[in-house]
């Protein structure tokens, strides 16, 4: 999607995530389009069991990694289906707001959603850990706690308190940590920074002294040129690229602390859920679980080559954060996930499960992918 | 499965592997017994379209991880279908040996393998690529290199020639570097050794000196034990530690360069792919893309928890191969793919494209995931 078209709101429903509570891009409120990209195929003249979807959800239509991933999972419920699952697909605002996608859902107006669940942690601080949180879990961390940890029990029972089922469906993988005007050499550095950071992220700099502020996608870049605001993160190289932050802030730091994995969801009514044949749980589970591989692939291919031209192109400078900043940043999120955990028994639960985690599968990342990629790239010279 | 029942046979088809051209387990041909697991329910008065499904595969019936998985993804199809694919899963030597998986499917005998493909680098030495190569891929930069950099393409093209169609479905991770009876300090170390491990990974070692032999997985235990060999590489944590090669070896070293993310494929017969609907096509990719997922969050999940086990009760020390040792894998490496591009046009096309992803998808790498695991795990204290 063109940048501009973007920020004019010439795309469907584009102003997007007034006052998001996350930092993925989120579709706002907009006059109902109900205009299904997805269409069904002609019905054969007999088809048992048919089954009708609505998907409601949180990005704006085609917008890339997110949009596209959304759409590819809807299309291929009806292909893998031979038309007999008929989904009828909404972009943020075609039909409501990105943020009441969760009503709809669990209401039952529509079947499903395509979100990021951390958007709902207003109704609960539970659902953020089953996007990204601060210090959380990778894409294959998540994947390994979610399937094999305790992760999906303990989501379905959150999710089950508002009427919805979860399944994985997609990750953009660790982000970046986000544009910056000035060099960011120590934590004293951060203070009275004005950044657009939502969410558990936003709380952790807002430990560090920095000012968090929300911002929808499409007001970003005005305040980043004005100097309303002087840092921003987004996501990552692929989708940054198009939102031209580079012409305001050259420094791109990493890596990201506040969305290290962020995973997207399918969230079904569960009442409908339940209804469904073994077979069709089987069959929607399997085009949840690809766009979770597609999706993350995806990223993964696009994100070096948009940061290469981002550095020989744009005169970008990447720069890491070092180690004293990233030790405040534990500080900080620790105290952050002391409050969290005082919510509820429940949350309690999902961050002792998630911390489990963190520790058995992030150890075995030490012996395993870290240590590894270091020797490798090291020997062959492989650099970003 | 118990380690006494795998070393006798007791289970069904496990004396692995003779000739083993690769490291990943393997089952030998037996005498037939064909009793697949997978038993379709009971068919529906009218079902339409039916489909019979055989499946041969490389591994041992119930072998953690490979074996559970492939029964996994056979049961799926049938699950996915409503029973309307109906699936024959055969392990290694119930219908054909696991070699000769390959030649069943490419005939027609039977429509589908499961298998990794580097088996088959004795026919063209390209089939290594789709499964581990060393200093290759790890699992994520693997689905994206088939999924979005041209690995899937080329895939198709060398499968074709075979009468073959490929599609990823499951995945080890890293594998460890192997079980050594003595500490590894120096390349000069390697000088003599003689290690049990096939394929690429063996003639890196020989180039370095070493003596690297194949050995069915059955007899790797005894020929440790007695001291006629002197080191042994196998998978992981999880599937080692059945294995007890602590009793003789006590050195574990990581990380493997060998075989970083070994990529599992359910191959099909190409007439038989080509004549299925488009819709039975995206439901077998789902399926395999979920079994792709779902194996590799197992291995994951249970690898960091079986080492804690290794270290902690049976006294076995950890060890890091140093740099040095690294940069003479690395120079042996590329000896052995020096030989293997002069092969063909397609194995130079393959190794280009491979090597390109691992340029761009690996410099991506350096800044997002091991930059942030690295940052988090030394901060929140997490280790092996």
């Amino acid at each position: 999607m063109n940048r501009r078209d973007f920020l004019t709101g010439a795309a469907v429903g584009v102003v997007v995530g007034a006052g998001a509570t996350a930092a993925i891009m989120s579709g706002q409120q907009e006059a109902p389009a109900p205009a299904p990209v997805v269409k069904a195929p002609e019905a054969p003249a007999i088809v048992k069991d048919r089954l009708e979807v609505a998907i409601v959800t949180t990005w704006p239509r085609d917008f890339p990694g997110l949009g596209t991933g959304a759409q590819r999972f809807a299309k291929r419920l009806q292909d893998m289906s031979d038309g007999r699952i008929q989904v009828s697909y909404f972009a943020a605002g075609e039909r409501v707001g990105a943020f009441d996608s969760f009503d709809e859902v669990a209401s039952g107006n529509a079947q499903a959603y395509h979100a990021a669940d951390y958007y709902w942690k207003g109704k609960h601080p539970g659902w953020a850990y089953f996007t990204a949180v601060p210090f959380g879990l990778t894409y294959t961390e998540m994947n390994a706690w979610i399937r094999f940890g305790g992760g999906q029990e303990l989501w379905d029972e959150l999710a089950g308190e508002f009427g919805l089922k979860g399944l994985m469906c997609g990750n953009t993988g660790v982000q970046m940590g986000g544009w910056f005007r000035k060099e960011i050499n120590s934590a004293d550095d951060l203070k009275g920074l004005k950044m657009r950071i939502p969410g558990l992220g936003g709380d952790v700099m807002a430990k560090l002294g920095a000012s968090p502020v929300s911002l929808p996608g499409g007001q970003i870049y005005e305040n980043l040129v004005s100097g309303a605001i002087d840092a921003t993160e987004w996501v990552g190289p692929w989708n940054d690229e198009v939102m031209k932050f580079y012409e305001a802030a050259k420094y791109y730091y990493y890596p990201g602390m506040h969305e290290p994995g962020s995973m997207l969801s399918a969230g079904f009514n569960k009442k409908f859920w339940e209804g469904l044949s073994k077979s069709d749980q089987a069959l929607i589970e399997a085009a949840a679980s690809m766009e979770n591989d597609v999706m993350m692939a995806e990223y993964n291919a696009k994100n070096g080559a948009a940061l290469a031209r981002l550095t020989r192109d744009q005169g970008v400078q990447v720069r890491k954060f070092n180690d004293e900043i990233y030790n405040s940043f534990g500080k900080a999120a620790k105290e952050v996930f002391d409050g969290v955990v005082t919510h509820s028994d429940l949350a309690k639960r999902i961050h002792d499960s998630f911390d489990k985690a963190r520790r058995e599968v992030g150890g075995w990342s030490n012996v395993s992918d870290q240590a590894y990629v270091e020797q490798r790239n090291r020997v062959l010279g492989v650099s970003s």
